[in-house]
């Protein structure tokens, strides 16, 4: 087999077998293969898309290329949840310790924040000596006693996918239906998991802007998580504005915490919840229904805020800032951001909000940006509100003011005020599965 | 200026400026940006063309990374003549001379055979001790001296197309019509010429089957020598059987020294005169009518014959040649295919003769084969020949037999011999310019 064969079959917009799609993917990790060639291979892809038995095969392939985590002496489904990343998404933080909580375990790897968007592992690492980078064999044993465990990618996970998601970077082809939702289950897949759940995003501050991409998105995963026999299924979910009121790593976990015990914001409530029950849906512990009782239950009885504290202490962290939220990091200061005039909030530009946010130093301009935990900022207005001139929108926790009139001048242009706001949207857009 | 950001707006459809592409062509040709960023932007081209004015540029980007020729000392109008490639094509030999012998300097820079295309240094070669690789400076002085050089590619022309080229051979990148006419003209308008005509060639035997196909290769090059300030036109012509009758390398100098006294076929004879007279009418020395009069003297009183003894003579090759044919290497042994009933030629399958004629050696299969002069066929027959049962179609001209029988099957396959065979299109099906 001859990889500009291959290359030029897609081209042509022929399907490429799986053995052209193994010899491919197994060639190019073991540096047998050209990255030139790889990165003309991905343009075809961008140009000529990829049935799902390409994609599946692809994800297998890509999957192979590393370790596939055999989870199976542990007694009970293995379900995770993986979201498309958008801002003030912090529902791991909450649904994966409600659903270990209700029995499922839940193997999570997840990554860090870039640009606008933030990540579980820079959230949890706010945590004072909370550790993500366990070894594979510390994850299992952290299961294994807790039924959940939260750490980072780690280099044994498909080096395929790091090797090829570089050079896409590099090479104008990350905007690939096909090579995303590789990407993303080639990870997730390699988990050992039996079901997954989808939280695909879409709006302003999504990967994914417009409801028909990312229902495209969410529909060519869950082709691939069934093409791998797995139960999968997706909830395409609004992020036209922040998903709860805290942006930032440590005031994530705040708000995280806060929602635990039953006093978070409505919309991430709700949203953990349902994701919660869908996890318990898909490994066969319930009915749909009988499983959001289940979730709510988990909230109500403070079993999910404990299974937090459990799983802290487990990887090293303080578990008292359950309890005490000063133990987490704190900005020096806290500055409002006020009403120019009244009115009804009608917009939040999720996207800028996210970028003000970075600008402050809780996210990554690039991979090699540092963050600091502590920053970030909370909204007290969402879309809908009612505001009266002079009172805060939002307030800022702000460390290095270097770039903070930057951040300011864009978070005013985010919110707009209006004298009427059209009804929002449901949180929840669409469910496939 | 970041690469990935042209290959983006590449991909996207949007028009990239001069000022990109050369970006791109200086920094790709010095090794500051590496070949997979390359091949990606190649595959986009593929996808999304080049408008003339990009071509135009990446034309002139290409031609600028190496020496452009200064012929201006020469005293009269400097013309080429490029073809596209085909079966049997040995215009050059028979069109240089002749329009030195008529006053134009003919600065021909060429290249080998590949597959089943002949090459005109293969050809040249054949003859004994003819040098193809002269200096650059050795060149000016052949054709001071002759009006008439014939010289391989040197590593000083367009290297950027040299590097770009190697990459595209092995990332399914080749087919592309505006990389395709840049490579061509970044050498061509190196060569330090007023004019040039193109023979594009369409059918079987062509680089492009079909007429749309070679029409728009033959728009965007001319094209691209009228952006850069040249006068050039294009012919297209027939590539459905091979031109002339005899094909292998020291076959087509046989071939070419008839012609060039009067007793060549008339297809080649034609073409080659119509192909001298564009020359000389594209250089300025007379309209095409008067140019076509002056070619046809210059065949009939031997001054083209003389012209090619001459360059022969200063290249370090045997004038005797065109005396003496036999000083020309001959193969071993000359195996006739013999029609297996009557009727008349309706097809010779040109890009087979071509490819049998490799199977004997006088072509290559790789950039590293190595051929034998001596090697190929003559047809006996052409379409809408009468042949009756046994008699010679042609003759092949053998040295080693080790692939003459899958070179006899196809082209057994290649000449079908029917009761009635269509007229045949004219040789020169367009004119351009």
């Amino acid at each position: 087999m001859r990889a500009v064969d291959v290359i030029q079959r897609k081209r042509d917009g022929l399907e490429l077998t799986r053995e052209e799609i193994v010899y491919f993917v197994d060639a190019y990790t073991r540096g047998q293969l050209p990255d030139y060639q790889a990165s003309a291979l991905a343009m075809a892809i961008y140009f000529k898309g990829m049935t799902d038995a390409e994609t599946v095969a692809l994800t297998e392939a890509m999957m192979r290329t590393g370790e596939v985590l055999d989870l199976s002496e542990l007694p009970g489904p293995k379900v995770d949840k993986h979201s498309t990343g958008g801002v003030g998404d912090k529902t791991s933080l909450i649904l994966g310790p409600l659903a270990a909580a209700c029995g499922v375990f839940v193997p999570m790897i997840s990554g860090r924040g870039l640009g606008h968007t933030g990540g579980t592992l820079d959230k949890l690492e706010s945590i004072p000596g909370f550790r993500v980078n366990l070894s594979l064999g510390e994850f299992r044993e952290v299961l294994r006693k807790s039924k959940l465990g939260l750490i980072g990618q780690t280099p044994e996970i498909a080096p395929a996918d790091r090797k090829l998601y570089a050079l896409r970077d590099v090479t104008g082809t990350v905007e690939s239906r096909p090579l995303i939702a590789a990407s993303i289950m080639s990870k997730k897949m390699a988990e050992g998991i039996d079901a997954l759940i989808l939280d695909v995003k879409t709006g302003d501050g999504a990967f994914m802007k417009s409801f028909p991409d990312s229902k495209a998105l969410a529909e060519a995963m869950v082709a691939i998580g069934k093409g791998m026999g797995k139960k999968v299924a997706a909830l395409i979910t609004d992020m036209e504005q922040p998903l709860g009121k805290m942006v930032g790593n440590a005031l994530e976990v705040v708000e995280s915490i806060e929602t635990l015990k039953g006093r978070g914001p409505k919309d991430l409530e709700s949203l953990s919840l349902e994701l919660t029950a869908w996890m318990l849906h898909l490994g066969g512990l319930a009915t749909l229904d009988a499983a959001r009782i289940k979730a709510r239950d988990a909230l109500d009885s403070g079993a999910g805020l404990r299974k937090f504290e459990e799983i802290i202490e487990l990887q090293g962290g303080d578990p008292r800032v359950c309890g005490d939220l000063s133990l987490l990091p704190h900005a020096a200061e806290e500055i409002p951001l006020r009403a120019a005039h009244d009115g009804r909030v009608s917009r939040i530009a999720c996207r800028a909000v996210g970028h003000a946010g970075m600008l402050l130093g809780a996210g990554r301009e690039t991979v090699d940006s540092r963050i600091d935990p502590a920053v970030g900022l909370v909204l007290h207005k969402k879309v809908g509100d009612l505001v009266i001139e002079g009172e805060p929108l939002l307030t800022l926790h702000v460390n290095d003011k270097g770039r903070l009139a930057e951040a300011e001048a864009l978070l005013r242009d985010a919110i707009r005020i209006a004298p009427e706001a059209k009804p929002r949207g449901p949180l929840i857009q669409a469910v496939l599965g």
